[in-house]
């Protein structure tokens, strides 16, 4: 049993991990902060949560979350990376949900998020934590940078690609839909029901933070190679889900045929990597609530473009059941406990 | 460990069912029967399922169904009353999640579900599975018949007004609302999603299939007083859940003070009956994929009318989950294995 | 051709107006304003007026105000009282979408919208725009107070059964569900879409400031009797659309054969309330966009409870629609002009 | 004013048809025909239509059609090749919004269809009804071909690019979206809101049926060139609207600074095609109901990737609006007659 704390609990990826959490045998949160809400129940705010914790946001307290074994910080950027260092410098744990150790280079960084870096040395030390590529190091890590929901789908896709090298990495294009929880619990008035609902569109079409995260993550999937990366998110009118549909050239069409077999392999041990047969179409609720990230491949008459369309729950997947995961392979529990569910259908 | 079968799999409530038990630590479940679909792999059919189940649909077949300890019936109606007598008869214990054997006056029956009722002397003998209300005579029962998705939200709602008779039984008003889950996926023209989309409808206005079903709980509830129920059907653009709003009168307004005390107490012990305070508003949503009815209670200025709102997720408490909850009663488990996690939200 | 302003056009009601008024032949938009995005082409917050609109948002100022022959007042409540006097005292007619002028009882107003009227005059002098009730005095007002969302559905549907004297008016229930546009375009966690898709609940159980409004109506519409309502919304995952379900008891249930042709005499030379046969099902869907109410009368069984749905759609009906007849009544213009086309279904 | 009439009225394009031409000065719809529903008032079926039609679907009558100035076919693929010939040859007019007569080269059209083809004569004639690329053949024609949902999406947002030669042909993509109603109204399982509503997928993401007409109007803007395109729809839960995100590649990226002038240049003229500024997002809903195709340009940093985004109403200018559009143009009205009215938003 371990003590683990939250650092900014209100948002949906705070009660997605109370949610998770509540049915795990070897967590007891001892802590969930928000300056905002300090003194309310959980349960006050999230009704789902009645009955399951007699926790109360309280004010975030340095000594206090020192105790814990693991913090998750579910905060907006530019938190951990002034926070978490001093916890890490008592021996606790870290996993950053947010996007401050995520990119190693700060410059890129620090154009995207506005602001300067204000903890380089963690930024280089923090292990990238997409478990399918980095379990090894995430078992030693005493941060872990939790990948962002556009690049688990699009990392996961594309990764036995740009691994095998069969793929031309310089036009690679990532065409993302997710749905609204992505864009958080803030009010905002273009994520109300009246302005999402019954819509579809394109956003940061011109760029989007996720772009420079999904490019390293691909860059190092190719071994450094150079990679060209176009991806356009959009907004679709549900709450959960995300589906990235993933256009890519075989060097040599030949190859196709090898291509089913080459995913089966590279994710035959992955308990949270499901490869649907060739030709099939993953939908966003056959992996609701779940940690799942399901995928199928496509091929269009004799074409060369290789199509790739994968799905995960961004809260899951995407944030907070990948942190679960993190946290399952630092303290070596069984990596599937608590997140071996069934996805809720319909 | 105790060997189920599922009989008629491949709606909604089969999928549910199979969603729950599929964490369930006391429960193998060993066959599921679909005459259209036997030989399809269930996870062909609900990727959701996919690395939980390698059952495949098979045709019903007593010998085989009177195998298992506990048999569930997700069948439509008509089909339960004909084929569970024989497996009962061999010692098989029932769940029936179709309405074959949940109204006791069975020419009432034949006249809402238009045909003779063919099992007479199991629908005396069949315990009609409210926990909350029943638990005692469902723990003996070899047939449980599963209420229905809107009776248990306005029996759980109604109840201690009924039971304490402080009400005035002669006018009460359900006013309920359902996602399309609850019509089933048989390919209808009126519940696709280009119909039940961005509308809403009252429906079965003049009269609802489970109209009779609430008035023979209610009746029960006010111990056998006559009562005067009018229950209003209506479809939400959403998957799951019901909300029934509940208006009936006080016979003495000074009672209203007693009111919210008379509920905690009523429900004190109930592990799926969560009382919120006084004002509250449940959502559908604090319930979603979870056992739990949650209601409060309100009043408008000095009106003597008593308001309760009461919610669930029709598919789970409303069906799959009760049915769960019905077997754990029946078999001596602990009442919430495998029905204890919070609700999804959002 | 009339010169018209809309003061406070930002928000969905606004947005609305316009779109009915590109159609008008006989009104020429002069001015839409809004304090806080004053400078911005209408086109740019609401692409959908892209071609339509040259128009920019701009401060609201009296004396431009005051060339128009018409100013809508789409404006939160406390704007209109305090800037619709000076208008009209330089002989400006306006019709007031807010809540300002609605109740005749100064008290109650006080008291729901907390904060004294500032303009009891106009108040009493102000014309409730019902064209249904009030034709001829809208025909001659300077000031009509356009009838909220819930009161239209609610007034429409009960108006028959009051004005005969048939029903005993003491213990009325009108249970209403909205979709989300009803609450606004204001930036707030509730109305997220994360916070209402997928989801249903009831809200303002214990009063809502529509109820006085509503009771107000059917008082009048008894002839003054003493009316007892209970009121309860419910949010609905959807953007347009109100329904709303009336109970209400007849005195003789004998009456009941009358019932029909009472509604459709009351109405039969109404262009905008269509009267569905005994026994139908109205959906929102079906005045999505549209200025009509349509309702559809019920009976279970032999119960002499009578049950009424009605539906509107909230943003027209309930409000820019109606405002726009009243806007033709008042200007002698056909009364349907730039509000008769079909509703948009699907 | 001219006789019209529809054949296979049913589905959400005939409604479609009746909601728009129902405002149409110059129109008389005298028939509209169902098989399955003859005999039953158009607005029995259509609620939206009550008071706007007194119209009852009828057999379909070649005799009776062939009174009609101009026939719409919005019927299933196969019907309109074996019944409008004979009505064109006594002289009506044909806009068929059906696949038939939409490909010139029949095997590709036998291949996708699953049926020869019966009319190779007429659909050699046929004039594919982009009114954008054939404006002046459809003014004289008698069949035009009235686009798909998709290739109107696709092609309009890939013309300009095509039309200059400032792309190469050989590698687009286009990844589509569309709502659910582009699926029709048949009973099927897989369009049930259940399985629908909250969740997103690709389908026919392996061939759909719309690539060999987007590939055909593809070549024809670029000239005869060779054009390598890659469609892959996708389900997106809402009723209405299509978006296409579409991916090419410049031959001189210098070219990037003259695309947004050429793309306003080349649409300057086009009532129905609206070019917001470079780097903005188009919404569904900012067309829904509306004849529009509203699209914008997108670049990301230096890359030579051209990025349109363009969104339109499937069931306006996708289906019934365009059929309307060629109406218009055929019969010499003004274009926009019945169909300039703004868009519903929200």
């Amino acid at each position: 049993m371990i003590k683990v704390g939250i650092v900014g609990g209100t948002g949906y990826t705070g009660v997605e991990l109370l949610r998770i959490l509540a049915a795990h045998p070897e967590v007891d949160v001892r802590q969930i902060t928000s300056r905002s809400e300090a003194g309310m129940a959980v349960a006050d705010m999230y009704p789902n949560l009645r009955g399951h914790y007699d926790l109360r946001f309280s004010e975030p307290d340095v000594n206090t979350l020192a105790a814990c074994d693991l913090v998750f910080f579910a905060t907006p950027h530019g938190v951990a990376m002034r926070m978490a260092p001093e916890l890490m410098a008592r021996g606790v744990r870290v996993v950053d949900l947010s996007a401050d150790f995520r990119l190693k280079d700060l410059e890129v960084w620090a154009s995207w998020y506005g602001m300067a870096h204000e903890s380089p040395d963690w930024a280089a030390k923090a292990v990238y934590g997409l478990p399918e590529v980095a379990r090894k190091d995430i078992r030693e890590a005493q941060l872990v940078a939790n990948p962002g929901c556009y690049p688990t789908a699009v990392h996961l896709g594309f990764l036995p690609l740009l691994e095998s090298g069969l793929i031309d990495p310089s036009r690679l294009i990532a065409d993302g839909k997710s749905g609204a929880s992505g864009a958080g619990r803030q009010a905002k008035v273009g994520t109300l029901h009246g302005e999402v609902g019954e819509s579809f569109k394109a956003y940061g079409a011109s760029g989007h933070r996720h772009l420079p995260e999904i490019r390293q993550g691909l860059v190092n999937a190719a071994a450094g190679q150079d990679v060209g990366v176009t991806f356009v998110p959009h907004l679709v009118p549900m709450i959960r889900g995300i589906e990235a549909t993933l256009y890519s050239e075989l060097r040599d069409p030949a190859d196709f045929e090898r291509l089913q077999g080459l995913y089966e392999t590279r994710f035959k041990d992955e308990p949270f990597v499901d490869v649907m047969p060739f030709g099939s179409h993953p939908e966003t609720r056959s992996v609701r609530g779940a940690n799942t990230c399901r995928m199928a491949l496509h091929r269009q008459g004799d074409s060369n473009t290789v199509i790739v369309s994968s799905v995960i729950d961004n809260l899951v997947k995407g944030a907070a059941g990948q942190a679960v995961q993190n946290m399952n392979i630092m303290f070596g529990f069984d990596e599937v406990l608590a997140i071996n569910l069934p996805a809720m259908l319909p």
